[in-house]
Formats: structure tokens, C-alpha cells, sequence
């Protein structure tokens, strides 16, 4: 666990004052650089002490065997887990005769800075050798929004108190050791040595080269770095290589104060299918292209980057410096996942570790994809067209499972299901509907007419055809999807669950409506009149299981008659529970991992009046625990729009400081892109009220008493708006794009270049106190030492 | 596949006339010797060829790993799997210079007869070697019954038309080479090597013992053998013996006519306790012993045995030889399996083949032990004993699982559970209720006051209280038991199984009937008046789903709302579905693998109105594929209650003809003892009506068109009687024993000295057709070559 006042709080900066070994692997995730093409965690420069070494391509997996005790029809039979590459950001150093080794000497100093402006992390020491040399250094890193294939390190040595020789050892290192997984099944797979070396080429004395291939998925891998090297007269430099490292060697004699500066640029290029030459080559001109643009280019490039995101993305929460830095934390980490996917799919940790096997799952689209929709919609485009070019997999698995449309896989890095469990993997089909929802809404927000004649359609077509087959009318012409496992994973295989029917509904709706959009091209998928009608009819007879008694939508058939959890004997330690419990039990009562209907309630919110939103939050406030990291940022949502605004503040406090105070103790294993996107929801969807659709985008602000001023900013069909929020009003801008009309608590209104400005009403607590099961009420803030 | 005429319908014997390499693997299960303790596959004495050589000892297994893709909490890391232990039955022959191998030379004459009242295998050969010296073999195996730990062999050699030298090697070889067991997750997993040597000690020219230890589980067993030897003047013997193998080899010249005569005595001990020496001193005091009784003792004594079995077990079935046939061999392999059990588990598959592993499952409760309860009642005890001796492991489990009382382990050789797919494992909680309902139906029929005492309470008491952990009462006062796996397992983890709930009702209710027998052992086992009423007001109160709209019982809640299964649309290739659909497919649809409801029916009956009874038959005879052997037999007992007789008649058939026609394709692994079981069920519950509790016996008997007579024995309480029915009437008398009430056709009459006829009242057929799915009717019987 990140001890609190680990980063100080500052709102456009995460600042670590002092090293603490610790917890080193979690701020090796929190301080990962990537641009959703490369990823390199927050590894020391010197590579150790470590806690996990971590190097990503996106897309490039090794397969493993998945092994069952008992085998059954469609059980994928293998699975593709996150390699660590070949790691080029390891600079080792000599001080007089002693490694630079943190565990071992005196640190004097010690500071690691991610800045979330400029796109860099930048890390400054002050350490004394065993024999008592001090040395400073610094050292900046980044991955490049720009230049896809690249990466660089500013390294500057200084001496300090008498003439020092200094060694720098920059390397290129493939199959690193790594530390085991352990026991969780959450955590990667490891894999030992899963690199072949092809080929180090060492060119002069400042350039290396290799290429090495995955033993069983055929990919190859191409890793290059080169230098400039800026030192003293004497200053020598040589080059070598075997098969797993490449080195370039800076020898130099400091005087104190003299620096040696050495900037690293090192790239990569990875493949299914071209040569190793071609690698060789394309990792070759990469780096030619950094070394054109130079440090310092490429800094600027990537502040440049960064200030066109933030002039269309910021938030800014007065009154809660904490929730301040950890929204913008929370987007840049969202956009490194997603800025250059070109294509790949965006895992649940993006390249910032190896957790989850490096996989994509739902919640890229159901909690990642809309917040980039209106904040960077290219992304979304990436990532979607990634999920169209895997629609053959996906149509492929469909026929496999005696289904027809696209099946998409529950969990994969290239396509393929790799799910080893099918109650919680294959039943959990509303992945489509999730991928469906994110297409339609990001067509809705972004009008993005060639996506959605090339993608969308294929993609809504197809999980249209998924439902139909997947669901039938029952004798009283009811429409029933039954055996199937919804958001929720504390039930699973269950009939008519209320999130999967209503959003597979919508996507028979929205398939319907893009086939009227695109009626030749839905002809050529061989879409007819009949199989719209066929959509829409099921859509229209969907099943919605009621409680009468209750008064509640129960999740699934059944629910709410199962027995209630008992929480009163469930021990603090005894959570996550599914580590505690078996399945069965946990699936035969009534106790919720994530939100479930109440997440049903926030994407259609049309389907619910606002008693039922109550009196549904009221009844699973008190059965969720959230266990996953995927709950709190809804349960804001919701919250906040039946009423509850303190409660939403303290979910929002969850969602926002998942990572950055490792609530869920696995951050070790990457930062959870879905909750940093969940600080987003909590704030614009919760305390903004901002819901989009058909042209229109609602709001209805109201802030908990921890935030004086909330804003942010949002494009919607090529406007870029503000919104800016006070307990008594709002303020909204028009900043680009033409005028459009808005909704302030359901009250219409057209923003041009006026400001617009509305009282918010006052919206008392509601008199029904809501519970949460003992011991899972939203977690504390702690008081801070620092800042806030 | 056995062709049909493979095996010659005679009413006391399986005579097969020629030997047919092909169907060798499933002719060395149906040819298997046993005694509940040994089993020897029918594997030809010179070893090869063979399909899968086989040699097994009760309770002797390895564990193996059972991996899983993704784990989960409470999921059994190892596996248990029977061993093929030291295989004594091997005598293997040099002709002249050739080896008697049959897949060489000419083999004019080939015959293996198994004699249901001898109790013997004896095969008969007349094979010319490729070079043309004839010899004739005889041999006769036995597994004394007599004799828990010896079998035995008379080998005799003659030869046929020149003087012949003959060498007889009989051996004890361990870790012989197992043929692998494929991808069918039914099959037995392979285990190479599985014995590590301790011991070899040759004694004289005669006798070998030999002991080995697994390597992960920690069991020993020693073999040894001893041989009487009858040949010519000049005939020599001599024994060697390395790590794996032990041999006595005879040598001797034969004129023709002249005869090599050997008796083989072979013994067997397994420990998981006793050392070295003390196993290897209990299998030469066996041997010893087998010396003193010799051949003819030992087949006297098996005789005898058997005698005695058939006087209080015999089934005659007169029109149809087949199924006469068929239910004596069912019966000779129960008793086989039973015999002497003295507290090892009952597996699926006796000690015939390895399938399964060699696990036992619920099938023994509901349908092996059933049979002998009123057959050979003393075995029951046995096999009830040994649940009652793993109580430890199933409360252990019941704790690990969160629940109270006991869980039995689904599967399993030594009582922990084996199962590695735990939505039809551990979910499958009926096993429980099935353990009790054997526990209860044989203290009723055999009043064994001491089972009672010291097994019986225990077991009811705890199952007892695994019902009230699993289940509860629900807003409105019903009990329920919510997200286990009934019978059919294509629906797995539904709420309120009819059988599970109607099973756990009677469960709780014998446990409160046990408590008050013994009101003083109860309170020791912490039984208090609350915990009883408890156990009562569950019964009372426990939830039976039904479907007002079709007038039938839902299998579980909300069965009969899911789509049908698309039987049209699923060819005959597409059988067993498991092999050709995904789970989640075959749950979320109405589609039955084995009767489920209607076993409630058979089981419960008391729980069935009649109307009940023909409208639920009717509509789960649709939706019944069989995909499981335990099927045919419980649906020809229905079937035959609400009047299809023809149609119980064909149900019959298939249980009879399970394993003599291969009818699943996997006799090779074994025969199934619950179907060989379920020739009697259909005969017996089915056409003679018996049901029994409470003191009474009741028959309804009624014959379909192809029986003409059935006749069977059958004790209760400790009265022998015998039922004869005709079309038209039906003779009861009583053989030994007191006295006994019994009803016929609801009419109570009261059986003493003086038999009683009653005459069957006309049972015409009902007017509503019943149907199957397409393809799935019950299966045809060929036409026969001989015999029928």
C-alpha cells in the first residue's frame, strides 16, 4: 500500500519527495510512461532494486498453454500474456568503483517527478557511495506522443565534493528477470526467457540493434538506441553486444560540479509478419528521425501535444487540491493508454504493467472510451477500429459457441478468448453490447461519418445478430436472454440481467437505426427488412425482471429471493471475497462485486424513473462491496443523481485515489485505467449531471460540500464547451465550434458565443438514509501531512 | 462398438464364440473379474495384445495436479486416480521358439466364457504358430469371493499334433505400459510409472513377491505369487526377479494330448500405513492360505458363494433371453464390485477399467446400492460405512465450502474431492441427500440396528445440516435451496432443483427420525430439540417449483421460461451434446441430459399426484437426450408407472444392453455399474412395481408385450420372498423369514407360509403420446444371429 503522503499534492505534477523501497512497485505503475504504443514503467534508471521490470509493446503477447482440470467444448486452449520487451531504459552507472545502488550507500536526496504538462518523468538523486564519493544525477524520461516508435532519456551525472570517475553503462536488455506473480490469478502469468535472440548488431561506438522472437505467437521484436554523449575532453565511449544485451559504455573523470550529459533515444518496432531486416530498418530510421528532432524537439513536441489535450480535456475541482490532482493524473494516464493505439486494443492497465496478462477488457468501452469520447475522440476512433478489424475472431468464436453475429472475446490482447472461466468469460456476453454502446455513443458525439460506415455498422450489425441469437421470445412473446452473467460477477449464468437486456436492447436499436443510416452497405452485410424488424421486436419485448414486493428491479430472475449475504460474519480480511469464498456461495446470495443495475442506471437512465433509481440505489447500496474497481465512479453517478451528494464525493474520493493511495493493493500490477477514467465520471457525470445523446447534452451540477467550484471542458459534435459549476450556479462557455443546444436540469437552452449562465436548485439530502454493507462504506480520505 | 452377436445369448454364462481384436479394450471390461477389493481386467493371459491392460486394488491410487486456467477459492488442487497396480495374471508361452501371440499364426478356435454362477473366466484357444506347431491353452481366472486377497489361474497347455517344447513364464509386473486415454475428460487420466520399486523376493523356484510404493501419494502394495505345477517327467522351474518384474518359468516337452498343467495363486496387500516387511508377510500368508484351500477349494468356495447370492437375488425374465442374460450379468458384476467392499469406496466403473479414474460418485447411492439393499443387503453396510468413515474430510470440506455439517466430495477415491469442474461438483450438493436416501432405505429394509447407530446418525445428522446451511427461508416462510446442480447437468447452478429440494427434504426429515431413535447418541452429537425443529421446519416448508401455465414441475425455477433446445437442427453426430456445445448453451435452454425430475418422481414419488407424475413424464421425455448411462433405467421405472410399458420396455433394453452393445462407446474404460444396475431397477421398481418403505413392500406389477414371465427375489427385513408375474397375475411367496405385510396394486395382503395370487389388473396404454427428441428414442435392438 502507497503510505498517503507519499506524492505531495500539486495540480499539475506528481511529486515523490523520498524513495521508499517499499512501495517501489506500485510508483513504478503510477510513474509508467507510455504513449499507448510503448510502455515503460517507472523502473529506476539503473534497473535496480526493482519491483516488476516492465517494457510493453501494445499487442506484442507470447502465448501460454491454459490447462483445465476439466476440459469442456469452446474452453480456449490457449492464452496471450504481455511480454516484457526488450528494455532500453536501463542506464547502469559506476561512481569511483561502486555501482550506483540505492539499497546500499547513503541518499542524501531523492525525487521522482511525473509532470503532467510537459509529458515527462524526471528524477533527481543525491547519493554517497559505501566509500563516501557523492554523486548527483538527473535524469528525464519520456515516451514520445509524437513519434510513436520512440523514447528518450536526458541523464546527467555531476560530481560533487572531489574528481570522480564515472561509468555509464546504457543498455538494451531482453529477457530480464522477473518477479514471480504469486498465487492471485489476477496478477500476469510470468514468463521466463520468453525472448529468442535473431540479432545484435553494434554500429560504432554509440549505436546497437537487436531483434529477438516469441517462441510461440511468432512475433518479432526490434529494439535500437543511440546516443548523444556530452562530456569532457577524455570522455571515451565503446560498444558491444551478445545475444540478450547491448551496451554503450561512457567512461569520464568529473571535477565537482562537472556534468556528463548522455541522451538516450531508443525506439522500437514489432511484428507478425515482416522480416528482421525490416525491423532491423525500422527501428533504424527511428532512430534517425529522433536524433533529427533532438531532445529538445522532442520535448517540445510533446508539451505542444499535451497543451492541445488539456485546452480540450481539463477539469479543475477548487476545494479538493487531492480529487484536483488526481483527475488530471487520472486523464494523462488515459490518454498515454490510448494517444497512439493505432488499432490495438487498450488494456485494463494499459503498458503500465503486467496485470490482468496485459489484457482489454469491457471496461476500455463502458468506463475508458467515454470519457476520451468527449475529451479525445481520435483515441476512441483507435480503439474501436481495433475491435471492427477483430470482428472475423469474433464472428469466428460466434460459430464456435453455435451463435451467430460476433461474439467478442471476454478478455485477449490479439482477439482470440482468452478466458480460462467461462461463468465469469464466455456467459459474460455483454461485452458486444458494451462495445456497441461505445460505438454508438461516439458516433453520436463525434458525427464521425467514415468510422461509422467502415466500423460502427459492421460492429452494430453484428452483436445485433449476437442478441438474436443469444435470446428468444418466450410463449407470452416476452423476450428472455437467459444464462448469462452480467457486470456483476458475484452472480453469474443468471436469466434476463437487467444490464445485459437493456443494453443489448440498445444495441438492437442502435443496429436498426445504423442500418436506416447505411441501407446499401447494411444490404452487402446482408442485413433485410426482416432481420431489422426481427431487432427491433426483441428489442421491444425485452425482458426487465420487477420485483412487485420489493419494489426493486432484482439484477437478474430470481435475485432478489436468493439469500442476503451475511455480511455481519464476514471479517474485514475476509475481502475481495471471491478470494475467500467459493463461487457458489457467492452466487447463490445476494451480494454485489460492482454495480450492476445501478450501472444499467446510469447508461439507460431512460429506462428507469427516478423512484425506481432511488429506491434500486437503496437496495444494492446495501449489498455491493466493490470489489472490483469498477464500481465506485457509478455508484457516484448514481448517487449524486437521486441525491445523495456527500456519499458521491466520498465514491468520487475512491475512484480518483484507487492508484494513487493503492486502495485495492494491486496497483503493483499497473494503474486501473477504468477507475482513473471513473474520477472523470464521478466528477462530469456525477456532480455535472452530463448525460449526451441525440444531439443534446444534459447537465445538472450540483456540488458536495468538499468542492466549491467544479469545470471542465467537453466536445460534443465538434463543439468544445466549458462548464463551470459553483454551489449556486453555472457558467457555460462556448470555446470552439459552432453553437449547440444544452439542457440545464432539463431546461433547454442554445449556447453561442454568449456565456450562459443558470442557478442551480437546491437539492436537499434525501430523508432515506442509505447503508452500505459494514465495512465497505467508501473508503476514508486520510488526513494529509501535506498539501490538500 | 460390440457388434451384437459378439456374445452368445445364454441364461447363466457370457459366451463369446471367436475373437475379435477390434472390440479386445471393451471385452476386457465386460469379461473383468473382481471382488470389491481385486479387479483384473479381462485382459488375455499372455498380456498382449491387449486394448488396456488393467489391474486394480479398492482404495489404491495416485494423485495428480489439477490445473485450472483460472483458479478460484476452494477448487481441490490434486487429484486422486486408480493405479494399475502389479499385474499378476499375466502367463505369457513359447511354442516351440515362437511366443503364443494371436496376432500371428492361425488361430482356429477362440473362446471365453464368464459363468455367472462359477464365478470363473475360462478361455479356450487352438492356435497354430506361423511356423505350424499347434497347441491348445485352457485357462480359468478367478477372484475369490471367498478370499478378499487372492486370486488364482489354471493354465494348461496341450499340445496338438507333434512333440512340442512349451515355455510357461508366469510373471508380476509392474508399471506396465498403460495406452493413453485421449481427450475424453471421462477417461482416466494416464499415469506412467506410477509404482516405484521397494522389494523383490524370489523364494526358491516358485514364488515372487514383489512391493512398490507410489510416488505422491504414499501408498505400498505388495504382490507375490505361487505356483502348483503339473507337467511331464523332465519338466523344470525356475524363478528370477528384478525392480518391476518377477517370473517363474516352466519348461517342458509335451507329446501330443500331453498336458502342462499350472495353477497360479496370486495375492495382493496395499497399505498406506504398514511397512515393507509387514505387507510383504500379509501376501505370503495369503498365498499360504490359497495353497491350503487350493483350486478346487477356491471354486468350490466361489460356487458356493455364488449359490448363495443367487438364491436371494435371481431375476428371470422369460420372452426375452437377452435382457435374462443381461440382468444376471448385471447382478454377477454388483455383487463383484460389493462384495467385499469392508469400507472402500463403490466406483463408477467397479474395478473393471479406469474410467472416471476410478472415482466413485452419487450413482452408487441411487442406483447400485438400491439393487443389493434388497439383494445382498450386507454389502450396503459396507460401502454406507465407508461415507461414514470420510465424515471427517466432508465436514472439512463443508468448512472450507463456509457451510455446516457435511459436504461429500462429488468425486473421489480416498473422500477428498477430486472434481475440477466444481458448476458439476462441488454445486452438485445432491450427492448428499443421495448418500442419506441410501443411508435411510437400507436401515428400513434391513432394521441393522448397529449401522444405525454407529454410521447411520452421523450421516443423516450432518447432511442434515449441510441442508440448513445451504439453504433458507425465504420473505413469505419457504425454504429454498438456491444455485446448485441437480441430476441433469445441462442446467447447472439453478435455484430450487425439484430432485435436490424433494431429496433434502427427505434428508432432513430421516435425519429428525434418526435423532429421535437414538435420542442419547444425538445429544453427543450435539443434537439439540432446536436444531431438529429446525431440520423439520425446512422439510416442511421446502420450495417445489411449478409452472402453472404448463401444468408441470420446473426442473428448477425458470426452466421451463428458456428457449427449447434445437433438436431438429442437431444432428446425430452432435451426440453427447457436452462433446459438441459449450456449457453455457446447454444451461441456458431446455435440454435434459439424464432424468432429473423424473428420478424425483421415482424417488419421491409420494411427492407426485399421479396426473403429476404422467404430465411431468410427458414433458420431460421430450427433452431427455440421454447423454448419460444413468438415464434409460429411471425412465423405463416411469414410464412403466404411468402406463407406457412398451416404451419402459425399450428403456429396459438399453440399461440392460449398455455394456454388452457398447451403447455409449466407452465400455472400454469400464462397465457402468449404475446401468448394469438399472436392468434390475427397470425390471423390478419398472415392471414388477416394487416400492418399499416403512415396513411395506408394495408391487404393482405389469408386463410389456416381450416379457411373458418375471420372476425375482428379493428380501426385506429380513424376509426372503419371491414375486412371479404373468400378464395376468402375480404369485408371491415367501422363502425364509418372518411373515411380511406387502401390497399389490395399493391392496395390502399379508405373506406367510401359503403363496398368494393376486391377479394384475388391465393396464391399458394412455392415450397421450409421449415423444423423444428426434433421434434420441430409445435405442433399437438389433435383430440377433442366434439365440432371443
Amino acid at each position: 500500500m502507497i503510505r498517503h503522503p507519499a506524492f505531495e499534492v500539486e495540480p499539475w505534477t506528481l511529486r515523490e519527495h523520498h524513495l521508499d523501497l517499499d512501495v517501489l512497485a506500485q510508483t513504478e505503475s503510477v510513474f509508467a510512461l507510455s504513449n499507448g504504443h510503448i510502455g515503460l514503467r517507472g523502473n529506476l534508471d539503473e534497473g535496480e532494486p526493482h519491483g516488476e521490470p516492465g517494457t510493453y509493446l501494445n499487442g506484442f503477447y507470447e502465448l501460454r498453454p491454459l490447462p483445465y482440470a476439466e476440459g469442456g467444448y469452446g474452453y480456449p486452449e490457449s492464452g496471450q500474456t504481455v511480454v516484457n520487451v526488450t528494455n532500453g531504459k536501463l542506464i547502469r552507472l559506476l561512481v569511483g568503483d561502486e555501482p550506483f545502488d540505492l539499497r546500499y550507500g547513503t541518499l542524501h536526496q531523492h525525487e521522482r517527478v511525473l509532470d503532467l504538462r510537459a509529458g515527462t518523468l524526471t528524477r533527481t538523486a543525491h547519493w554517497s557511495s559505501p566509500t563516501g564519493i557523492s554523486v548527483r544525477i538527473r535524469s528525464t524520461r519520456l515516451v514520445s506522443f509524437t513519434h510513436r516508435a520512440v523514447a528518450a532519456i536526458q541523464y546527467e551525472v555531476e560530481a560533487v565534493d572531489r574528481p570522480t570517475h564515472f561509468v555509464v553503462q546504457s543498455e538494451l536488455v531482453a529477457n530480464e528477470t522477473q518477479t514471480s506473480a504469486g498465487g492471485d490469478p489476477r496478477a500476469a502469468a510470468t514468463l521466463r526467457s520468453p525472448l529468442v535472440a535473431e540479432e545484435t548488431v553494434v554500429d560504432g561506438d554509440n549505436l546497437t540493434i537487436m531483434v529477438h522472437r516469441t517462441r510461440a505467437s511468432g512475433l518479432r521484436v526490434a529494439a535500437g538506441m543511440w546516443h548523444e554523449i556530452d562530456g569532457p575532453d577524455g570522455t571515451v565511449t565503446e560498444a558491444q553486444g551478445s545475444e540478450d544485451v547491448s551496451r554503450v559504455t561512457v567512461a569520464t573523470l568529473l571535477s565537482p560540479g562537472q556534468k556528463l550529459r548522455l541522451v538516450k533515444y531508443f525506439s522500437y518496432g514489432w511484428s507478425a509478419k515482416r522480416s528482421r531486416p525490416a525491423l532491423h530498418d525500422q527501428v533504424a530510421a527511428a532512430l534517425a528521425a529522433a536524433r533529427l528532432v533532438g531532445w529538445d524537439g522532442l520535448c517540445a513536441d510533446q508539451r505542444r501535444f499535451l497543451d492541445d489535450f488539456w485546452d480540450g480535456a481539463d477539469v479543475e475541482v477548487e476545494g479538493d487540491a487531492e480529487v484536483q490532482q488526481a483527475v488530471r493524473f487520472g486523464l494523462f494516464h488515459l490518454l498515454q493508454s490510448a494517444a497512439r493505439l493505432e488499432e490495438r486494443a487498450l488494456p485494463a492497465k494499459g503498458l503500465t504493467g503486467s496485470g490482468y496478462d496485459g489484457h482489454a477488457f469491457w471496461d476500455t468501452e463502458i468506463f475508458v472510451l467515454p470519457v476520451l469520447t468527449y475529451t479525445y475522440p481520435r483515441a476512441v476512433a483507435d480503439a474501436l477500429s481495433w475491435r471492427r478489424s477483430i470482428l472475423p475472431l469474433a464472428r469466428a468464436r460466434a460459430r464456435q459457441l453455435g451463435l451467430r453475429g460476433a461474439a467478442f472475446p471476454w478478455r485477449t490482447i490479439h482477439g482470440e478468448e482468452c478466458s480460462g472461466y467461462w461463468p465469469a468469460g464466455a456467459a459474460a456476453f455483454h461485452v458486444n453490447a458494451d462495445i456497441a454502446h461505445a460505438v454508438a455513443q461516439y458516433v453520436d458525439a463525434c458525427q464521425h461519418v467514415a468510422f461509422d460506415r467502415d466500423a460502427g455498422l459492421h460492429v452494430l450489425v453484428e452483436t445485433a445478430r449476437l442478441w438474436c441469437a443469444l435470446g428468444h421470445h418466450d410463449a407470452a412473446g416476452r423476450y428472455r436472454i437467459d444464462g448469462v452473467t452480467g457486470p456483476d460477477e458475484y452472480t453469474a449464468v443468471a436469466d434476463n440481467n437487467v444490464y445485459t437486456n437493456l443494453m443489448a436492447q440498445r444495441n438492437l436499436r442502435e443496429a436498426a437505426e445504423a442500418a436506416a443510416r447505411h441501407p446499401a452497405l447494411a444490404a452487402r452485410l446482408e442485413v433485410t427488412e426482416e432481420e431489422i424488424r426481427r431487432w427491433r421486436g426483441a428489442a421491444e419485448a425485452m425482458t426487465v425482471p420487477w420485483d412487485e414486493r420489493l419494489g426493486v428491479h432484482p439484477q437478474s430472475e430470481g435475485f432478489t429471493q436468493h439469500a442476503l449475504w451475511d455480511f455481519a460474519a464476514t471479517g474485514p480480511d475476509r475481502y475481495p471475497l471471491l478470494l475467500h469464498f467459493p463461487y457458489f456461495d457467492l452466487y447463490r446470495r445476494q451480494v454485489v462485486k460492482q454495480a450492476d443495475v445501478v450501472l444499467a442506471m446510469h447508461l439507460r437512465g431512460d429506462a428507469f424513473t427516478p423512484e425506481q433509481k432511488a429506491d434500486n440505489f437503496a437496495y444494492y447500496e446495501a449489498l455491493t462491496v466493490r470489489d472490483s474497481s469498477l464500481s465506485a465512479c457509478t455508484q457516484a453517478v448514481i448517487a449524486a443523481e437521486v441525491g445523495y451528494l456527500e456519499l458521491a464525493y466520498r465514491y468520487l474520493g475512491e475512484a480518483a485515489l484507487m492508484d494513487l493511495a493503492d486502495l485495492e493493493k494491486n496497483t503493483v500490477d499497473g494503474v486501473h485505467m477504468a477507475s482513473l477514467a471513473g474520477a472523470w465520471i464521478a466528477l462530469v457525470a456525477g456532480f455535472g449531471g452530463m448525460r449526451a445523446g441525440g444531439g443534446r447534452v444534459c447537465f445538472a451540477p450540483a456540488l458536495p460540500s468538499g468542492i466549491t467550484r467544479l469545470a471542465f471542458r467537453l466536445s460534443y459534435r465538434g463543439s468544445l464547451m466549458s462548464v463551470s459549476a459553483t454551489k449556486e450556479a453555472t457558467a457555460y462557455r462556448l470555446l470552439a465550434g459552432p453553437p449547440i443546444t444544452l439542457t440545464h436540469y432539463g431546461e433547454e437552452f442554445d449556447l453561442g458565443q454568449e456565456e450562459v449562465t443558470r442557478p442551480n436548485p437546491p437539492r436537499p439530502a434525501p430523508e432515506r438514509e442509505v447503508h452500505q454493507p459494514p465495512g465497505r462504506e467508501p473508503r476514508a480520505r486520510r488526513p494529509r501531512e501535506h498539501g490538500g
